[in-house]
């Protein structure tokens, strides 16, 4: 059975959610972040980068939020989760889920995690301080040009969902005001009502 | 025809040697980041992202390396750069080439591109004072941990290798001593030897 690594509040909700999505049997196992479960040997020996998400599969070990979307996606087709048999609409779920990983999601981890990239501890402050600009242009742009709506990709609910959700959680935290992006305040709601997304956050919260 | 826009010196050369790995029919536009290229309207109107590289397919614009070469790879199937029957193996090649957008690329872009997460002078010195040690560390990870060789994901060539290619060219520039990863260094010098590679060098020195 598929075995998901993930902590509470972390990117790892975006493949747990599409676990759920595709009706797949899987089990959870919960790292804290606070114990720094991710930096023992035994977690070090699943995912030698120390961070979540990791999904055991029965022929090994995956990590990467944008690969393990497209796996589930390929391995359970009948949940229609990506458009897998059109390489360039794949190409174009692919692009906002590597825009997510690369700049949004980095733009949030100047927050908590300025420390990948600097030590002083007023560059840190400096760092922290701009992420609620940095964070709001990206969702600025998501909503002016990329999200085609109701869904990420339009009509069809595909992976980007669950990953864009998953960072737009984040966005009182990192000081921003999700009523900015109105289809995006939409789309929270919306996506928090799915059965799925239920699931899997009441398994995160419990 | 396909129609790649890059600038000299960028990770666009993944896809672009990729391109020519591929055998692909595809013409190349130069944008120069010294006179700002990618912020100006006709360009933005292509990548509202203001960043290369971007591709014109036939379908529309597709951006994002590592969309990118997942599109390369389906398109050009019989060039068999990557594993495309194995939802798994090509799990594993993503997983790869979101490492090197997310964590390398983001490492290595502290030096020069600091701006995008803080203002202050200070801090983007000491954002450039951590290259050397933060990318260090992720190449000390794919020499020990990733790269299987001879090539990123073992006896098969993929869209791994030019992505991997791309940001070994950087170690020198971050100030980390290649010498240091004797398999990626001598990866360096067969990447560099294949015609494909020296054709898409070729184009971007020329």
């Amino acid at each position: 059975m598929l075995k998901l690594y993930y902590a509470a509040g972390t990117c790892a909700l975006a493949s747990h959610i599409a676990l759920e999505e595709a009706g797949a049997r899987f089990e959870t196992v919960r790292l804290s972040f606070k114990t720094s479960d991710q930096r023992k040997p035994e977690y070090l020996a699943i995912n030698p980068k120390g961070r979540v998400p990791a999904l055991v599969t029965g022929q090994g070990i995956l990590t990467e939020t944008p690969a393990l979307l497209v796996y589930i996606a390929q391995t359970f087709p009948k949940a229609g989760l990506a458009p897998l048999d059109d390489p360039f609409e794949l190409a174009r779920v692919q692009a906002f889920n590597s825009y997510l990983c690369s700049t949004v999601h980095i733009a949030h981890a100047h927050g908590m995690r300025g420390y990948r990239w600097a030590d002083d501890a007023e560059a840190l402050k400096e760092m922290k301080r701009k992420v609620p600009q940095s964070v709001g242009e990206c969702f600025e742009l998501i909503e002016r040009e990329m999200f085609a709506g109701p869904w990420v990709m339009g009509k069809a609910y595909t992976i980007c969902d669950p990953y864009l959700f998953t960072l737009a959680q984040f966005l009182e935290g990192d000081g921003v005001d999700p009523a900015r992006f109105p289809k995006i305040l939409d789309f929270r709601k919306r996506m928090a009502e799915r059965p799925a997304v239920k699931r899997a956050l009441a398994d995160e919260l419990g």
